[in-house]
């Protein structure tokens, strides 16, 4: 999906929510065990219910992996169903020496068709350019994350007092652009969105962190929506586990629905 | 694996080798092709030639996950044939906030038994420490990388003059000890290595990058080796690419027992 287009959906539907999907066996309705493919089930009841107000959906591939080889089936089945009109991230934070991120990249672009993935920057350029050689496919750079520990690493100032999430946000911006880089940028850091948003005024930013993390959208939109809005905002908890009995799928549309509302009115004032 | 146990087995061994596993359908021998599962077949094979002169695999998970289910399943098999008294790697670069981090976990230290994963430390902390809580299960956090792209961020130097490898150095050890977390050290930087070494002078080193990426055993043993010996020198294409034909495991053997007569020189001489 290009830039435009994903833009062009956001009109569409008013909306730039991102629903993540973080499938755990433990945590889905206690009905669906009994179906041949619980997870599958559930990740396609939550994405027939929502997909009217969400432009991404975004399977968090730790819960497919840690099923082992059954889980990577149900995956390529989900990516399978995804509707045309969404933009898909496989968050899998992966990036490795450029051989390695190629099969990475092949792994989730060719054999699943997603059209992002997330990578960690840590190992520099030659880890995420290998995900930049794949036509209309995306990368999307952790900058500045939503947890605990990105106080760890990422605001570490240099010598000129520039934190290492704004040089990974300056030296990436030579490997990619706006059109095939995003960067994952916490909500938990209001503020802080603002100051990713001047360094990188074109590019989107997926932004977790919203609802069981904390951060505001209000917040968001204010610091960090641009021009074709710049912003998608995932819910993964809030949404796919609104209920865990049998109302389950009806109980994540009406939260995306209410986080849809929402995200209208702050297209209407910012945009 | 403990500590213990692993230079226990460099000193049967007398070897510090891991062997790579980075099996590619383009690069194996073509009669393995006409196998049921040509992946594992190969696989098994260099396990068997070289389990004399190595103390550690290192399947490396890329070229599995881009097998997708089937890739998966390969992998799985693989882990299960590894002998009793190697140490087992699955490099992975993963990382993810906490609960994510902790299936990521569970994939690699409990559905498959590997010893240990590499971690990417961008996001900090809560990335960490989930794969820190398996008993005799171990880190091995990417401090100061071999590729080209190491050189983006790794070295960038803070306020007072200390490069991000070594905050991370000295950070992450608030986080494990020398009995659970290894550190990845590429040999192409050899003087470095003796850098690290005195910020992290009783943890493991796992160093890639001798041989195809050019790093030098001999400074890696003076730079790098301590009272337990302290590393595992990683070789993946130059053993197990040795030879494209029928002799390909005779050949690997044939490679790793070159470097385990080299590393027993060295660890004559340094330890």
């Amino acid at each position: 999906m290009t830039r435009a287009e994903l833009f062009s959906q956001i009109q569409r539907k008013s909306s730039y929510l991102c629903v993540g999907l973080d499938p755990d066996l433990e945590k889905i309705p206690a009905h669906l065990l009994s179906e041949p493919d619980p997870i599958f089930s559930f990740c396609q009841a939550i994405i027939e219910e929502t997909a009217d107000f969400a432009v991404a959906y975004k399977p968090n591939i730790a819960f497919f992996e840690a099923l082992g080889a059954r889980g990577w089936e149900t995956l390529a089945k989900v990516a399978e169903i995804m509707p045309k009109d969404v933009f898909t991230i496989a968050d899998a934070k992966r990036g490795d020496i450029g051989n390695t991120s190629k099969l990475y990249a092949k792994a989730f672009f060719e054999a699943m068709n997603f059209d992002s993935v997330t990578v960690a920057p840590y190992m520099g350029k030659d880890s995420v350019t290998p995900f930049l050689e794949f036509e209309n496919k995306w990368v999307i750079l952790l900058a500045l994350t939503s947890n605990v520990g990105s106080l760890d690493f990422q605001l570490i100032e240099d010598k000129t007092g520039k934190p290492l999430y704004q040089s990974v946000l300056e030296k990436s911006q030579e490997w990619g652009s706006p059109e095939n880089l995003m960067y994952v940028v916490g909500a938990t850091r209001g503020e802080l969105i603002g100051e990713v948003r001047k360094v990188a005024p074109e590019h989107f930013f997926l932004v977790p962190g919203v609802g069981a993390q904390g951060g505001s959208l209000t917040d968001v939109a204010r610091f960090g929506m641009n021009s074709t809005c710049g912003l998608l905002v995932n819910s993964s908890r809030g949404i796919i586990y609104a209920s865990g009995e049998k109302d389950f799928a009806k109980a994540a549309r009406k939260e995306a629905e209410k986080l849809q509302v929402e995200m209208k009115g702050l297209l209407e004032k910012y945009l």
